[in-house]
């Protein structure tokens, strides 16, 4: 029932994650009726970003500039090295508000499957930067579900002989959480991983 | 903690309806590592849409064209023109199949204090469409709400005396819709418009 330009924009929009049919459709006629330059910001940054973005030499992380700012701040403690899977979890470690030093983005987990091993996630260039010597202590903050646990598996037998001090974040019942809404996988950690108080 | 072209990206996609801080976040990470093609067809067609989407010069709908498929459609009821308040409900009467008229599409309806009159609805195009004398029905299919009921009356004062025959969609209880779960006030109007049968 729409103009072909106008299917290609309700069509286009579908490639957002979470966006089906009606969502797309109702964000195409949003933009054309009510914000057309809001709309056209957004092509033009798109454009500009899907070719512009990529990644920090040191951290891997996206970003258009070579050397991202968290790693390019001198302030940050050197000594230490997070390794997240994506830029997202950067984020979600900056704001916990308990980390000073700096990261490595890994941007994916082991996968095998899928043609992902260790080379698609940087993990040679993280073994160049830990010979480098300034690190002492690597944090694997990989995700808790069995690949983000693979993989930090593998990183830490990777560096089994270097010499350095490794760490898992540790796992256990949320902060606030009641046991009771804890599932009984995550409780006999909290339990096997008990700390003397 | 994102670099600027970044958070640019993320600030533009919160101009969609429905997509909050979160959602926009999720979305610009996703096309920067799994869909960058994807990300740069979808600014691609926004810019070309935002400039190139006019309106149709019969109906007002949404297109590039100078006049819509639909009006161009030589297969199409010209005696009978249903009015409606957006393309999004051009696309909701066609789809109800019962229906093989044109349309007029007033993108939105009265409302002095927004600064919303007759003329920004196209009111005054639609009178001298109807003078024109083509059409013997005028169908009014504005919403059920407390704007669409006064603009749809508003109408239907202007062409009192054009002798032309005008109607409006019913209103009641939705097919498949049980009494129970339907409100006083479209029961109360169900039960004043009953029909014969």
């Amino acid at each position: 029932m729409f103009s072909p330009l106008l299917n290609e924009l309700i069509q286009s929009l579908r490639v957002l994650p979470g966006v089906g049919p009606r969502s797309a459709q109702r964000m195409a006629l949003f933009l054309l009726e009510r914000n057309r330059p809001g709309g056209a910001r957004l092509g033009d940054v798109l454009l500009r970003a899907m070719t512009e973005v990529g990644h920090c030499q040191e951290c891997r992380t996206l970003t258009e500039e070579p050397v991202c700012r968290l790693c390019a701040n001198t302030a940050r403690d050197r000594s230490q090295l997070c390794v997240v899977e994506s830029p997202a979890d950067v984020l979600a470690v900056e704001q916990s508000g308990g980390y000073r030093g700096l990261y490595f983005v890994l941007a994916g987990h082991l996968s095998p499957l899928d043609g992902i091993g260790p080379r698609e996630l940087g993990i040679p260039d993280l073994m160049t930067r830990l010979g480098r010597g300034e690190v002492r202590e690597l944090i694997l903050a990989t995700n808790a579900t069995v690949e983000g646990e693979a993989t930090a598996h593998y990183i830490r037998e990777s560096c089994r002989d270097s010499g350095l001090q490794v760490s898992r974040i540790a796992h256990g019942v949320p902060m606030g959480g009641e046991l009771d809404g804890v599932d009984s996988h995550t409780l006999a950690r909290a339990l096997s991983q008990r700390q003397q108080i």
